[in-house]
């Protein structure tokens, strides 16, 4: 076993602080990464503190992972030593049911293995209770090369972390509600899923819109690749953008009125929810029903689609703009999460966990 | 002008009666339709009580309209003396707009002309206020070949009547959404809409199972056609059934618990809402995250798909059950459908009309 420095949070109560966590010498068709950064999820603090309820303690958080093939199981055959990589939301899962069979592993039947927050599977792909995953909080992770993701040359390693989880989420809903050229998409909110929205929106030729509460974002909207702002503080928004959008991908978790963007939709129109609100927000039938409108959700992305955002970004120039921190300002950056105070992503360089900090 | 026996709703307090209304000689485009029968819809009983607001009195309802052509404009040639026809929830629409010139006049921007409480449109395509739109509770209706239907010799024309709306409601959505042979489809409520969606679907080739909320209605289900029968009072149904169906029609407009049902689509299903509850229900984003579910809705059909929808029908033998009535019977089968007394739709025979029961 490889003894490895992390940040662990104790409890739902305890800050993240230094850590040890063991990774294990890489079997037949795994790789162990040296993990250089990680991406800072919102989903990070929610399972931290236990919001989402049944929090696995220790937790190691972190599953937007980049970094460099270190050691390569004897049966590794799509990975070199020192290929930059990236781990995303998930380090396995059943291989064995429709939508993993579909390379659409993030809907497994039996549930994914998270990449933290979660459990490792037997040979016989069941969830081993014994062996809690550990995310990418820490100096290294090793991985079955299967759910390994290849970052492109062309992609700037700390700021490709953040599209393994942010990208893939708004790129996936993306390509599997069809936008093409032309078409008209609103992003909803303009966080770390947001940019990435609007940014790999833009690249597909979409006609992009952002709605944000307030105006403080137009300037940040229109510099991201926006076409057009709009601020949904004003009620003359949801009048004057009624019926014009093919599709609605709506970021945000705090509560709001689905029907009213409902209505911005045109005729065979989606919005696909990508957070989740604390409570259930109420639909009205007729909001539906009167254009044919299609109200759904959309989670992260596969493995193949993941390394299919991972080309796309890398063609388009696409990357996350990120705020780099040293792992010892984690606690800070949770707090500045809270506020939104971010454009768009913290990511944490992980050489300041190597360096000491962390152990 | 063609002075017409009718039944009206003179306001919203008041019980239908007999009422005399002017229909005009068809113009170049238009046929006289001597109406045979006339389905009751639901829709009827809201409108004439203006549930929905904005009524408009009086009100003959009716838009499940079946008859004969008994006189020919010049310009017609789609139909001819003696043609069995049919007319829905619609008599024009713009005819402009994209959604129009695809052939879903149901979703016309400017909202179509509803075969009641509506109002006709001039040459420009635009409302005419000065004249309101009288259905089918009346002897006879002058109406534009080219939102007339065709009835296929095989349907007893009785019970055709209800195609018109039941029919294509339920229709619609099962094409839409690509039901096909072998498909796991639910239909929730067994009312005039529930039982059309269980024969249509059967039709299609696909496993239906009716959801209902007590075991009442189990035996039913089954001979209309359904495979399977599942009671909704009992929380068992919805683990026993829980990401088992493809699609979920759900004709139901009392409250209800969409966040239930969403339960029971697998991955990548669609659950299409039918019904128009009073008040917006609560949706859980994680209920269409977790599996990329869809939260849709449909409005009847347009006309090139009513029209195919009848053709299937005479195809596969279906037709809506029904009771048939006299006209001066149907504010006390108003007061059964509110009881859900009804198998499965009231038809008014419009002899009853002209024999002089209305004037």
């Amino acid at each position: 076993m490889l003894t490895t420095p992390a940040y662990a949070a104790a409890t739902a109560a305890a800050p993240l602080a230094p850590f040890t966590i063991e990774r294990r010498e890489p079997r037949a068709n795994e790789v162990l990464i040296e993990i250089l950064y990680c991406g800072v999820c919102h989903s990070d603090i929610h399972q931290a503190r236990d919001e989402w309820g049944g929090s696995i303690f220790p937790m190691v958080p972190g599953h937007e992972i980049v970094g460099r093939v270190a050691q390569l199981g004897a049966g590794v055959d799509r990975f070199q030593l020192g290929d930059a990589v990236g781990v995303g939301c998930f380090v396995d899962s059943c291989r064995s049911c429709a939508q993993c069979r579909a390379g659409e592993e993030q809907y497994c039947e039996s549930g994914m293995s998270g990449t933290y927050n979660s459990h490792e599977r037997g040979a016989d792909g069941r969830f081993d209770r014994t062996r809690p995953t550990y995310g990418g909080y820490a100096t290294r992770i090793t991985v079955d090369q299967a759910y390994v993701l290849r970052i492109p040359e062309a992609l700037p390693l700390d700021r490709a972390a953040p599209l393994l989880c942010a990208g893939i989420t708004t790129y996936s809903p993306l390509k599997h509600f069809g936008v093409k050229a032309g078409d008209a998409v609103a992003v909803v909110g303009l966080g770390g899923l947001g940019h990435m929205a609007v940014k790999i929106a833009r690249a597909m030729g979409a006609q992009v819109t952002v709605l944000s509460t307030s105006e403080a974002k137009r300037a940040a909207a229109l510099e991201l690749g926006a076409h057009e702002f709009a601020a949904t503080g004003d009620p003359a928004t949801f009048k004057a953008h009624a019926k014009r959008f093919d599709l609605i991908l709506d970021t945000v978790s705090a509560p709001h009125d689905y029907n009213a963007y409902l209505g911005l939709l045109k005729f065979d129109g989606t919005m696909v929810l990508l957070g989740i609100p604390e409570q259930p927000a109420p639909v009205a039938a007729g909001a539906l029903i009167m254009q044919r409108r299609k109200l759904g959700g959309s989670l992260i992305g596969g493995i193949r689609e993941t390394q299919e955002m991972l080309d796309f970004c890398a063609q388009h120039g696409i990357a996350a703009d990120i705020e780099l921190i040293a792992i010892d300002r984690i606690n800070e950056a949770y707090e500045r999460m809270l506020k939104a105070d971010v454009r768009y992503r913290f990511v944490i360089d992980i050489a300041s966990l190597r360096d000491g900090a962390g152990a």
